[in-house]
C-alpha cells in the first residue's frame, strides 16, 4: 500500500479493464468480494513467471502481460472451467512506464477477450516476477480431472506441438529459421492461445485432461500416474505445423513436438462411448484436436509407435530441452 | 511442473496440512476445485513477500512461512471474512531442505490454527519471493468495506501499535533494546496474529475497517479517502505495549505507533448506534480494541490531539520509517 511511486501502478491496471456483475468489490479495498454462481464449483489456479527463468529481457512487455494470463487460463481450460477473475502480484525492480504500459496492454487484451476481471493484487519492489491466480467456474461436479483416464480411451491433443519450443531455440541461437517461420513461431511462444472454449466443451465428454506446458511426454506422465494407466502414442499422428516440419528433420520435429515446452495445448482422453458426441461438439473447433493414440492398462507405461514399429527419442533428445523456458517449473 | 529437484517441494506442503470438506480437488491437478457455501460471498486477497524487501536473510524460515499467511489472513480479517483456502507461489534460488522444512512448519502451524487448506500453487526457480492468495467467506453482502465511515463514528484500533517497527529498528541496529523486550517485540515482527475473530465479529457492526500494515497514519488515509471523511485521533489513547513505552521517549513511542509498519492490527469505525452491541461482542476479545478518536466531516483531514491541544509528529519522524519492511509496498 500507498508509498511513493509504486502507487502509480494502480493507474495502469484499474482503468479500462472489463467489469463483471459477479464482482461486488474490486481493486481498492483490503480484498475483493465476489460471487460464485449457484450450483457451480470454483476452480483456482496459480502460475508464476520470473524474468531470466520463464522469459528473457528481450521479451516484449505486452507478451509478458498476455502470457501470464494465458498460462493461467490454460490451466482453467484443462479443468473445463470458464474464466472469471484474476489476481495479479507483480514485483518490479523499478517503475518503468514504458514496460508497464506494454505489460498492462497485453494483460488487458486477453482479459477483455475472455471477460476476465482483474480484482486485486499486490505490487512490490523486487526482481521482476509475476504471479497470477485465476478463478473460474464449472457446473457442480463437472470439473475435468487428471485421474479419470481408462484403458481403451482415445488420446487427443489440440493445436500443433513444438512450435514455441522451436521459437525459443531460434531466439537462443540454437536453431536458425527463415524470417517468416521465425515470426509465426515466435507469435506462438509469446502469445499462446489458451484452449478455453475447447476445455469447456470437454465437460462430461473427456475422461481426463491436462494442459501441455512442459512438453507432451512430461505432461502425459502426470495423467498416466494419476489415472494408473499407460498409453500408446502414434508419433505419425502428432500434429505438427508446416513451420516446424519445414525447418527441421523429421526426427528433430518429433523431438520438439514431444519434449519442448510452452505449447499450452490440451491433452485429453475420450471414452469410446463419448466419441460420437465429441466429434460433433468439436467438428468446428479452431484448435482442431486430433487423435494420437490410446490408453492402455499398463500402469505408467508409455509406448511410442511409428507405423507398427516401436519408436524411441533420439539419444541426443534426452534432456536437450531442459533449457526450455519452463524446464524447472513445478506445480 | 515436474522436472528434477523442484518436484521434491511437493513433499513439504502436501502432507499434514488441514483438509476441508469444501475442497473437491486440492493439490495435484491443473487447478483446485472448491465450493463456496450458499448465501456467501467469496473474499480474495493477495500479498507478496520478497527477501531483501519484506524480510532479511536472517529471518527464520518458520517466521517467513507464518507471516506470508498471517498478512493475507489480516486482509481477510479487515473484510470480516472467515479464512478457507490459500494458494502458494514460491520462487526459490535453490532447494534448501532446512529452509523449506522451517518454512513449511510455519505455514502449516497457522493454516492448522485457522483450518485453512493449501489448495495449490506454483514453485519456480528465482530470487526468493512468496505470494499467497487467500480465500475466505462472508455472509452475502456483509463484507466490511473501507468506504463506509461516517462523521460521528468512533474510531477503534486493536492490539498495540509500533511493536514490530521497533523490533525491526533494533534488528537493523537503529535502536537498542533490553533482551527481554527484544525477544517479545521480535515475536510481534516475526509472528503477527491476524485479527481473524475480531474481524468476523465486526460484520454488521463496524461501518468500515482496514488492517494496519504500513503504519496507522498511512492506512487511515485510505479509509478517509474512500469514505470522504476526516478523523480526529487522541494520541493519548493510542494502545502502546510496555516494551515500547519503556524503551523509547514518549514522543518516539508515539512516532513508532503512528508511522511504523507490520502491526497487522485492525483499524475500524463504529457508529454511535452500534456501540453498545460492539462493547458486548468484544468485551472478552483478546485483541482488546480501544477507542482512539472519532470521524469528522472534514474530507481527508486528519487531526492529531494531545489532551485539548493539536499534536504534530516530530520533524525527524517524517519519512523516517520509510526503511520499514513494507514501506515500498503498494496494493
Amino acid at each position: 500500500m500507498a508509498f511513493g511511486e509504486f502507487d502509480l501502478i494502480e493507474t495502469y491496471f484499474t482503468h479500462r479493464l472489463p467489469k463483471r456483475d459477479d464482482v461486488e468489490i474490486g481493486i481498492g479495498d483490503d480484498g475483493a468480494v465476489t460471487r460464485v454462481p449457484d450450483n457451480s464449483d470454483l476452480v483456482i489456479v496459480t502460475d508464476t513467471m520470473v524474468q531470466g527463468v520463464h522469459f528473457d529481457e528481450d521479451t516484449p512487455a505486452r507478451a509478458v502481460g498476455h502470457k501470464i494470463v494465458a498460462v493461467n487460463l490454460s490451466d482453467l481450460a484443462a479443468m473445463g472451467a470458464e474464466p472469471a477473475w484474476i489476481s495479479l502480484a507483480i514485483s518490479l525492480p523499478q517503475v518503468n512506464q514504458e514496460w508497464l504500459t506494454g505489460f498492462a496492454h497485453g494483460l488487458r487484451e486477453i482479459c477483455d477477450y475472455y471477460s476476465c476481471q482483474l480484482i486485486g493484487g499486490d505490487t512490490t519492489q523486487g526482481p521482476l516476477s509475476i504471479t497470477v491466480t485465476a478463478h473460474g467456474f464449472v457446473p457442480r461436479g463437472k470439473a475435468v480431472r487428471r485421474d479419470g483416464a481408462k484403458p481403451g480411451d482415445w488420446l487427443y491433443v489440440s493445436g500443433t506441438l513444438g512450435d514455441a519450443g522451436l521459437a525459443l531455440a531460434a531466439r537462443q541461437h540454437r536453431r536458425k529459421l527463415n524470417p517468416d517461420y521465425q515470426r509465426r513461431l515466435t507469435e506462438r511462444l509469446y502469445f499462446p492461445s489458451p484452449r478455453v472454449a475447447l476445455g469447456q466443451s470437454l465437460r462430461g465428454i473427456a475422461s481426463s485432461a491436462i494442459d501441455v506446458s512442459d512438453g507432451l511426454l512430461a505432461d502425459i506422465k502426470h495423467v498416466l500416474k494419476a489415472s494408473h494407466v499407460g498409453a500408446r502414442i502414434s508419433v505419425d499422428e502428432l500434429p505438427l505445423s508446416m513451420a516446424l516440419t519445414e525447418s527441421l528433420s523429421a526426427e528433430d520435429a518429433l523431438t520438439y513436438a514431444l519434449t519442448s515446452g510452452d505449447d499450452y495445448e490440451l491433452l485429453f482422453t475420450v471414452p469410446e462411448s463419448q466419441r460420437g458426441l465429441f466429434d460433433t461438439v468439436t467438428a468446428h473447433s479452431p484448435s482442431k484436436p486430433v487423435c494420437i493414440g490410446r490408453i492402455t492398462s499398463d500402469a505408467e507405461v508409455l509406448q511410442l509407435r511409428h507405423g507398427d514399429e516401436p519408436w524411441e527419442l533420439p539419444e541426443t533428445a534426452h534432456g536437450f530441452e531442459h533449457f526450455s523456458a519452463s524446464a524447472i517449473e513445478s506445480d
